[in-house]
């Protein structure tokens, strides 16, 4: 099946917004075994949008359009379809009583305007937006498909993960699509790749692999007759991963890296403090993301100069001899945190941010420390990153898988003194 | 004049990457004068590029290619504006020297295949990219123009300013563009635009307003002959703009609201400290993006919950009565950090970051507290943001929002004291 995509909105042309719909869908075709030709945006111009929709029509199986079907006289994909396809738009009474019901119950009035919202032309049918005022069309003729959506992305999204996949995979011969994505920290990409490299070349389920500030992303998607015969083949494949990986996959689907940290310090009732210098506040807040955190943080405090080190309590002779971003400092501000507000594990971070080079230490340097009640482990790493900004993001990162893989590890040891 | 965009690229119908080129070169054209009537996106394949840039070059003036000038056998835009013009590639000699003499200064020897990123067609003069291998083309024919840029956003950005621009300049009748930004807290987008409104309607120089995570953007562009001419005509429009919002502007093109309040804090020789209960940091990692916060930030405390607080001295009876997110425990946070850190001023914040409600105070409700040497002063107020993140990227901006205003407070009354 060869598909395109079209985005309307002027807004696009002026560069005012990105059109992440376009690659949101674009994800979404390929492991429904849609091919992509085309993708093209265009104003709100009834004469471009109806060449651009004839094109599509005349060569591609699949014709998707996002935006275009507010109820403005900007908004004209309803127009431009029928005008292509030659057919008229008529007021449907059931869509007409649906939208005003959508008015009553928010109390206002239904401009006249938005009537348009409730017509159809002949070969499309509805797909209802329960959670806004445009629905979109499935537009059928001659073995061709057009889709038209609404281009606010959660419409966008609801509509197509509800309405258009189920009906595309009945059009497709039936069969539904399931994915789990794993989360990998410590591992590049092309190292990701060529561990997992026999499971790539699967056609189903598929395997594909994103780098992204959280790490490594590895999508396994499978398609099936039913959504159990889905999952079960997604089992072995993520087994598989989970064996090659080991404990460098730290998490799946929605879950984060803090997320994930938190929910090992709930399981052991353990609480955790946080102590930074450079990142100030990068860590902290990474943590206070989770909305659970108050049941495993107790805080965190960042000390950017030697002299805020020192009201801490940390030996200014140290920081003399090593510097500021060293592994010792790094280690004893841990423990200053620890002392300072009684929580059972202190996780502190300093990171080169650059742009220059910090005592022959060039951006991207971490230092990673941990004091825990047997106490303080270091390690000095080097991290990834252009900006300064990046550089944080990811040392608070880097933080919590140290903090994690001791956890790890930590459990082991204690299964091994039991055994 | 007509433009066009198309970028090349199959990873962006796979949806690996969002067309950001697109929206870069769009918000580009707006000040030039030149409407863009279409954009589009085509995979690395003769046979469909070819054909998307023959129907560019048929209806529109100018043609902006990004993508698809590297050395593989996928990067096929010179081949197919070749095809679309009837015209030969031919190696440029100079142009293959500069490649060579490129590789040499890495120490590594030339893949023979680069070669053709040193060829040009008749129609076609060399845009330098001094910053990696593939040069651009500037192609003109029977009045028409197609310029081929690299898909890296940091060489095409670079091509574009120094190159396409001035080159553009001149064939729209010589000149120049100028432009100027400014940033606004504390009002919204249509209210902005409501008090700008007559010189929105300026058409030299152009006012156009964003809205974006820190504030309001308006930006000025003027064109004029020469340099110094568009400044001239950038300085009133900008005094008007400043004028008529007031303090609500607070930096101007690169400068962002940490920047600006840690200039104020330098000039007058103030140290900064911070506390935040449930922004946990964001407020400090907004202060340590700025490279010189060590000269004037004394580090902050993160607690998150009342234990938290009371290990700094706040009153737990304060928090019983009011709550955690509250003025007044807010405003004791501010006196605790500031006793704590021996800063000059120390700025607390809190937020209820959502998704359900506090203390019956909805999702993006602040409050803010600056204590001084001459007290303490706090303030709540209602943010935006859909998201935790959201939340408390905007609540730390408005914290510094907060200070900044009252540091412009203490410079009218110690000049009206002077008086």
């Amino acid at each position: 099946m060869r598909a395109e995509i079209v985005s309307v909105g002027t807004e696009l042309l002026l560069g005012f917004i990105v059109d992440t719909n376009a690659a949101y869908l674009a994800q979404q075709l390929q492991p429904l075994g849609i091919d992509l030709y085309w993708i093209s945006q265009v104003g709100d111009n009834l004469g471009r949008l109806t060449e651009v929709l004839r094109r599509a029509w005349e060569r591609s199986d699949l014709t998707i359009v996002t935006g275009g079907l507010g109820p403005t006289e900007d908004d004209l994909t309803r127009e431009a379809i029928a005008a292509v396809l030659g057919e008229e738009m008529r007021v449907v009474p059931e869509l007409e009583q649906a939208l005003r019901a959508y008015f009553a119950q928010r109390g206002r009035p239904m401009p006249e305007r938005n009537l348009k919202q409730a017509t159809l032309i002949p070969s499309a049918q509805v797909l209802p937006n329960p959670i806004g005022t445009a629905p979109g069309w499935w537009v059928e003729r001659d073995g061709r498909l057009i889709v038209a959506m609404p281009g606010v992305p959660t419409e966008m999204v609801r509509m197509w993960t509800h309405e258009v996949v189920p009906r595309l995979l009945t059009r497709l011969g039936g069969g539904t699509i399931q994915t789990r994505l794993l989360k990998v920290w410590g591992i590049g990409e092309s190292a990701v790749e060529e561990i997992i490299a026999p499971l790539i070349r699967s056609t189903n389920p598929t395997l594909a692999t994103y780098a992204k500030s959280d790490g490594i992303h590895v999508r396994i998607t499978a398609k099936a007759p039913d959504p159990a015969t889905a999952r079960a083949m997604l089992a072995p494949a993520e087994e598989e991963v989970r064996r090659r990986l080991g404990e460098a996959v730290y998490g799946a689907d929605d879950e984060t890296m803090a997320g994930v940290v938190g929910q090992m310090l709930r399981a052991r009732e353990w609480s955790l403090a946080t102590g930074e210098t450079t990142t100030g506040g990068a860590l902290a807040s990474l943590i206070t993301d989770e909305i659970d955190h108050p049941q495993w943080y107790r805080g965190g405090i960042v000390a950017p100069t030697g002299a805020d080190l020192a009201r801490l309590g940390v030996d200014p002779d140290l920081v003399a001899a090593h510097g500021l971003l060293s592994r010792p400092v790094t280690e004893a501000l841990a423990g200053a945190v620890r002392r300072a507000t009684g929580a059972d594990l202190a996780l502190a971070l300093g990171a080169v941010l650059g742009p220059e080079p910090v005592d022959g230490q060039r951006p991207g340097t971490l230092h990673l420390a941990l004091a825990t009640p047997w106490g303080t482990v270091g390690q000095s790493e080097i991290g990834f990153g252009n900006t300064r900004v990046q550089i944080k993001g990811r040392a608070a990162v880097a933080a919590l898988d140290f903090l994690r893989r001791w956890l790890l590890r930590a459990d082991r040891s204690s299964a091994a003194g039991a055994d």
